[in-house]
């Protein structure tokens, strides 16, 4: 084929449309199976699940199943295309649950009228899940949707952009201060890019030692800062009092950068404002907001990470998302807390700082990889990722209280990914 | 394993919880399989979807996707248990839609507090699917559910207590008649019981050419008749300008018994009064109106057919929905009218007429099977059923105007029944 489109296309269709498909756990080829199946078998589990709700993780595969919810107003790059547009993106999502977890996952847009209405939607079918992922959903709204729905839901509801985002881009970004011999708290950060996950990298990072004050973000209109008025609630939470106003302002002196914004908006003179051995998270995707040749050709010093998987560093949310659900729904965890994200981010920070396997400087057709400025984030295809970090996240859950069971014995053995 | 009820528990509980999974139908082992799945490739689907939604048939898997939803009211026959509960019966129905179509089929559990609030999540979620099949709602909300459906959704809903039940029904008893010599324009008919599946028999009975005021429809409080206030919108449209106020005041002389109601409540003597060749569908389960045994000690010239696999003449849903999905959703039927319901009853006669191929004589351990009062209806293993109904119904799709699609030449090749 010609070219990546036609791939992507080609892919996409066949042998059949689409990724996923329902296939069958339990043999159903005599009139006997069908009987435990269906009508009159079935009708056991029913009166065991009727009689104690638990029993819907023992006899159904709730507690398997994620749902990638999605209602398409902020696919990718690409902007609001709605729901049904989204739905490549979905099944996409949900083949990476399988492929990486072993997480049955399916995808359901949702088309709405109001933000309630959406809210309403996820919440009704929430008993069919163990799990659900938000994926693709526009700010502010996105916040609101997931708080409500964490509060109506009993089961753990994600919003990956935001969160997925935030825990690898925390766990680098504590490595590579580490390398440059810095460390969170004080460190000065402009995030450029005021979005989902602008605003979920942001937060985390403070949970992790960062200090507010020390945050400049910065949207459309250049910094926020705490005398404009024109801040919902979830930028205000970052209004800066300063006099500062644009990124020139702020960039200066500036130790890290964060970048989820849009392609070349970080410019080789003001990287060179910086401090010493700065750290620039350049997200945007595919183009990122400095291309990182012209990066590291203006300042040496700097530890660069991107969202691209041809340059190293890639900030890429299949680090954690198929995992961090591994683990809580392995303790059928009622939510996803911050116990659990910081839990996520030190997992995979350690990860990074160990001897790699072979099969990964295979994969990603390396003779090696050092824990150093070219290599602070593992690699999505290492087989360690989610024996430990859904670990990690479960025995967070356990600890912070919001698991239902313990960890069975023999753990390790419940993680096939396919 | 002791018994049945722990063989039933046992079936749903292992080697995994549950009765289907989601897998992949695309490699995804290494990173350029990773970036057509998912980012960058997958925005080209999106850009096609976007453009044209009709793409969505063609790069992901809705076209051969059906929900199974429920609200979990009217639960096989242990009545409202709830969304949960309802779980593993609707598990079993998308088993059976992937065992006997090919078609992928995932179950939605679905709380809510009002009529509308239900039938609005359904509705916005129903983009993600190429088919709706409604399952185990009481009546007579699945009435208003199942209309305010098909009218919000571009994709065919379907609620199979209703129309599967009567579907199978109807092609039973039409060959019931023939045999008997008699037929529907002429024969008188009572319908004990009065919700959703009775409902849609005597309509669907009607379309087939009984008269409306040769029914007789009872419900608890007996005939549904003129003077009653007390009867719902759908219960009107059977109420009979008639004196007869009992099942004994109606039967005698009847040509027709169809019973979904309970136990039992068809008495030997009732059935003595009925006209000379009577035909009983006694199907309440697992406990028929009247005893088979019983029945046929009574009245020699009886045809009868019950719920039950373990007598002859079985009406079992499962004879046409997995069918009549495959066939809407080959030519994207935007609904399943009347002239496809008609065709699978039309399908499921033609194929009860027809000499039996040895695989499903063994199937069903019995001899020989030759059309006539023992065998009125195909078994549900018969390999026909498939591609005949499925054909006819995408047919009548076609003819009625209600199809988007031709049929592919090979359509035959299309149907992958596991």
């Amino acid at each position: 084929m010609s070219n990546f489109r036609e791939q992507a296309l080609h892919y996409h269709a066949h042998p059949v449309p689409g990724k996923i498909s329902v296939e069958l756990t339990k043999p159903a080829e005599t009139v006997k199976d069908l009987a435990l199946a269906y009508s009159p078998g079935v009708a056991e589990p029913v009166r065991e699940i009727a009689a104690d709700p638990a029993a819907a993780y023992q006899y159904t595969g709730k507690g398997n199943m994620v749902a990638v919810i999605s209602n398409g107003t902020a696919i990718l790059g690409l902007g609001n295309l709605g729901p049904l547009a989204s739905k490549p993106v979905m099944e996409g999502k949900a083949l990476l649950f399988k492929r990486f977890a072993g997480l049955d996952s399916i995808d359901i847009e949702v088309k709405h009228r109001t933000t309630e209405d959406f809210i309403n939607t996820v919440a009704n079918i929430a008993d069919t899940f163990g799990g659900i992922n938000l994926e693709d959903i526009k700010a502010p709204e996105c916040f609101e949707i997931e708080k409500a729905l964490i509060e109506r839901c009993d089961i753990p509801v994600f919003h990956d952009d935001q969160h997925g985002t935030a825990i690898v881009t925390a766990a680098g970004m504590l490595n590579a201060l580490e390398i440059q011999g810095k460390n969170l708290h004080d460190a000065t950060i402009v995030c450029l890019g005021a979005g989902a996950a602008a605003v979920a990298c942001m937060e985390l990072l403070i949970k992790c030692g960062a200090q507010r004050e020390h945050i400049y973000m910065l949207d459309r209109k250049g910094v926020i800062h705490t005398r404009r008025d024109d801040l919902n609630e979830y930028k205000k939470l970052f209004a800066n009092n300063t006099d500062k106003r644009t990124l020139q302002d702020v960039i200066a002196e500036a130790d890290v950068f964060v970048g989820v914004s849009g392609p070349d908006l970080l410019k080789p003179e003001e990287l060179k404002l910086m401090a010493d051995k700065p750290v620039v998270f350049a997200c945007s995707n595919p183009d990122p907001e400095i291309n990182p040749e012209v990066a590291h050709s203006t300042r040496q010093d700097l530890i660069m990470a991107t969202g691209r998987s041809d340059y190293p560093n890639q900030v890429n949310n299949v680090l954690c998302f198929p995992f961090i659900f591994r683990g809580a729904l392995d303790v059928r965890a009622t939510a996803i807390n911050d116990e659990m994200k910081i839990a996520a981010v030190e997992a995979i920070r350690s990860i990074a700082k160990e001897p790699v396997p072979e099969e990964v400087l295979r994969a990603a057709d390396v003779k090696s990889l050092e824990f150093g400025p070219e290599y602070i984030i593992p690699k999505p295809m290492d087989p360690r990722l989610l024996p430990r970090i859904a670990k990690a996240v479960a025995h967070a859950a356990i600890e912070s209280g919001v698991a239902q069971i313990e960890l069975p014995e023999n753990y390790m053995a419940h993680h096939k990914a396919q």
